[in-house]
């Protein structure tokens, strides 16, 4: 069903043929964690959940694909923060930006910036680069779901707090990111905003669950749950 | 540069969108085995060799993927071996068929199978059942790149010596091979190529690599390797 969707998404121009064949990657990565979420997968997102609590400007940032797999959630993730949403993609046309923030609103986003970039991301070159002053160049604390590895470290070296959303523990925006969330996007987000509810209001729970958290380890550990699910599973069907 | 040519065969209708997803999928496990040929993938295409050079009816399967990924090397081995060629596509159409004949026959392919089905694969619906009496219905060895687990299982059932060339080794297509070789597609190609014209007209040493062969152990091997890439690769980018 996700795939056929994916699928349609390309002909409305809101999902590149390269976004297919990286969805296929993260899908073989989900599959090799079980197709749930692991342990350190929630303690990444406690942790990011105090880190958008505690953020003085915080930003949901949504690419193509994240929009198609699940606006539903990115919307109600960044309205339960609150934080902003902007839109920004790695293939940047006006229409495909026109097109994709016009597919959030169509799916019940408040205001979602990106149409009228007015800064640059340090340190990456062509389109790739515009964002918003308001939004992401301003922002604290960024969560980018299926970010490209270039943008990722562009942004932490901005200093900015980012949180990232990729099932592969060990590609370059995980080993970039301040917190990274080795897993599925949906149940990521929905994650993310129970943790959200649970944190909010409480400003010791938030920074303990910031001093708690230590990302080296938790990838660490989402690497051995990838070889211990993948023995389990040839076990089971050898 | 493998991704875009993938992408330009939809524009041309020879691979569906699915399939891109699909590749997806198999770039992660080339990835988590370090993109190179390990130990247990180099014994299954040596094996492989053994069986095709051993066969009295041989075959090499190509569906969209395959024939889009490298045309060349399908048609190099089935020329080296010799085997023949048949055109077997998850979804078909007529078009879709005889565009991918078209496609090996522009890229040096000699006579290929498909166009006009004469039999059916027992055990499948739908037109993914339909197949030539001269080719795939009546092989006793069957080489099927990227196949789906149905239909790898359903030539199983056959009694037909099935060899999947899969990269993961757990998925259906994988556990039901009779010889799983878990590479990339133009990696395996050219090794068991390799394996024909080490192992052609030498009966002794072709019995010697299948009765050296199992494939449980082989499987069981590249699962293990699969770890202690990741876990090599975490250490060296942690």
């Amino acid at each position: 069903m996700v795939r056929e969707r994916l699928s349609e998404m390309v002909d409305k121009g809101l999902v590149t043929r390269t976004g297919l064949i990286s969805h296929g990657r993260g899908e073989a990565f989900d599959y090799l964690m079980g197709e749930r979420s692991s342990e350190p997968a929630l303690r990444a997102e406690r942790a990011a959940a105090a880190y958008l609590l505690r953020a003085g400007s915080p930003v949901v940032c949504v690419n193509g694909n994240a929009a198609a797999l699940d606006p539903a959630n990115l919307i109600a993730l960044a309205r339960e923060v609150p934080a902003k949403m902007e839109v920004n993609i790695f293939h940047r046309t006006e229409e495909r930006m026109s097109l994709l923030i016009s597919y959030l609103e169509e799916n019940g986003a408040g205001r979602v910036l990106g149409r009228d970039p007015d800064a640059r991301i340090p340190g990456l070159s062509s389109d790739r680069a515009l964002c918003t002053r308001e939004g992401i160049y301003g922002s604290d604390v960024i969560l980018v779901p299926i970010e490209d590895g270039d943008r990722a470290k562009a942004l932490a070296d901005m200093g900015k707090t980012v949180i990232s959303i990729d099932l592969n523990p060990l590609s370059r925006t995980s080993r970039t990111a301040t917190v990274s969330i080795c897993d599925e996007m949906t149940r990521a987000l929905e994650n993310i905003m129970a943790a959200v509810r649970a944190l909010r209001g409480d400003p010791g729970a938030i920074e303990g669950e910031i001093k708690a958290f230590s990302n080296e380890r938790n990838r660490k550990e989402a690497v051995e749950g990838i070889c211990s699910s993948l023995r389990s599973e040839f076990e089971r069907g050898a």
